[in-house]
């Protein structure tokens, strides 16, 4: 018996590339005291990764050069020295890009498969869903009747954003590439209107999907499309900003948004959100999640990669290509 | 007797010129039912005056071409029909550039020049005082112990806040261009450091002046400094932006700043403030501002040029090459 690992040997320039990581096998980690070992089942994909494994200040320590690579995952229990974590529990929590870990039970979750299948915990149920929750909620602010932009709206985070947004009242508008994601996000997941930014014309589509304007922008991508926004903001809008993906693979610090004079001029209030804030506050986004789940309110999506711990480099890299459609998971 | 104005008659193009305005005479306009009529004595000059000349979309509609150019100011009542204003009074308010106006009270102030001589009321204790005040502590929401960065600090603004930020128990830190600058706003207005911009270095020395880095900034300029700033930002700071001078003389949208994903890693929050959102509350600034002046906490500095309403082209643009030392007013 092995564990199969991905750890980071290099850091990356521009895209990360297999030559990147050394995917490997090693003995399989034995739990200490008050420890336990989870088999993991599903590895969650999502943009930050590519940040983590720069060397730079960030809301977190960068991965070091040899560790196994950080990333969301949820298993099973299968041995355990930890009361608190029995054989059979159904975990989520920090794993890695590996196929076991140990763990103290810090930062991890028990999670209730009868409720919603093991890789939904690491998406709408799990951190994406929580980002979601506590961002648009908190940081944005909506209210009844006002318009709601959305951007990577089919993705993990965004799907959840456009749906509480509606459950709270909002006209709510996503941007999405792609006419086949766009329709998803509309009849499926009840969005008015989705702008495909692949089509061209963003400005005049996005214009003509929000005639009152926008007060709320959860922001995912950054860009040309926050610089969109920015200039269809009203007064007073808020902008939660959660992902600048268009910039995380550049090999440059990317233009910032020329349109920044709106945050002057409209009064905007733009902040940034990590969900790690809300750590303790966890619990109340799962039990609203979950019940909006049950009642068939918010839909979730996940897109499962076979392959295992070796695909792990290509499968990441379809975040920043947009080749994903749903929260994106690798199957161990 | 005549009244000399200066009216907007063409858009400039990046630095405003004499030919960009009609500078002559008029009428004295005489009051209606209800209004009065002020003989002007001082004009105050602000940063935000070159906005308000573009055909843009902004806070307030631009001036219109052939209209007298807005602007704060202040003077003597010297006629009234209007029972709230007596000849005599010294008064402020949007009066424009020109020698006399008739107005009916809206927004008009009236202020003591007993407590300070009429240039205060348009400059510290006036607009750039309450935008201060506000800006500062409902924007930015300064706490004992904190850092606070406060760019083009020797300006009308910029040398209120940093005041403000050292009565609230805060480290201090200003931005300014050149030593004499500098050295006053230590000296004299009591900042715990000064960086001049204009020396280079602006990075390493404005790290050496806040070692623990920077939980707020009061935004004046914009540009390389905000870029600066967001580098250095503290997690959960906040960046009240009140101004982005160093772009506005623009001929193309000049760039966004490349530092904006510290809004994102950091969870800072940048809001953009206006004064005239705080209208409502304006007597509680003047109160105040009024106190801690008469107690000797708080210093105005005003740069009073000569030369009536004819030198307002040049006088402004003072104000964008850094030429002037202290709040810019114009004696009429």
């Amino acid at each position: 018996m092995s564990n199969r690992m991905v750890r980071l040997v290099r850091r990356p320039r521009g895209m990360a590339t297999r030559a990147d990581f050394a995917i490997e096998d090693g003995p399989v980690p034995e739990p200490g005291p008050g420890e336990f070992r989870v088999k993991i089942a599903y590895i969650s994909l999502d943009p930050a990764m590519r940040g983590w494994m720069n060397d730079a200040k960030s809301y977190v320590a960068p991965v070091k050069l040899g560790e196994v690579m950080r990333a969301g995952a949820a298993g099973i229990v299968e041995t355990s020295n930890n009361p608190a974590f029995a054989v059979g529990d159904a975990v989520q929590g920090a794993f890695g890009v590996q196929q076991y870990a140990v763990s103290n039970g810090e930062r991890v979750i028990k999670v209730d498969t009868r409720q919603a299948p093991l890789e939904r915990w690491v998406g709408g149920l799990g951190m994406p869903g929580w980002t979601a929750y506590f961002g648009l909620l908190d940081v944005g602010q909506p209210k009844t009747g006002e318009t709601v932009v959305v951007s990577a709206a089919s993705g993990a985070v965004g799907s959840v954003v456009g749906q509480i947004a509606k459950i709270k009242g909002c006209r709510v508008v996503g941007i999405a590439g792609g006419s086949e994601k766009c329709r998803y996000v509309i009849q499926e997941l009840g969005f008015d209107a989705c702008v495909d930014y692949k089509a061209g014309h963003l400005a005049q589509e996005l214009k003509a999907a929000c005639p009152k304007g926008i007060d709320v922008n959860f922001e995912n991508v950054g860009g040309e499309i926050l610089d969109t926004v920015l200039s269809q903001m009203n007064v007073f809008g808020r902008i939660a900003l959660c992902g600048l993906i268009s910039g995380y693979n550049a090999t440059e610090v990317p233009a910032g948004p020329k349109n920044i004079r709106a945050v002057l001029t409209q009064r905007l209030r733009m902040q940034g959100l990590i969900v790690f804030d809300w750590a303790d506050r966890v619990p109340e986004a799962i039990a609203q999640l979950g019940q909006w789940h049950k009642e068939g309110r918010l839909k979730i999506r996940e897109d499962v990669r076979e392959g295992g711990v070796d695909v792990f480099p290509e499968v990441l890299n379809l975040l920043y290509t947009g080749g994903n459609f749903g929260k994106l998971v690798l199957k161990v």
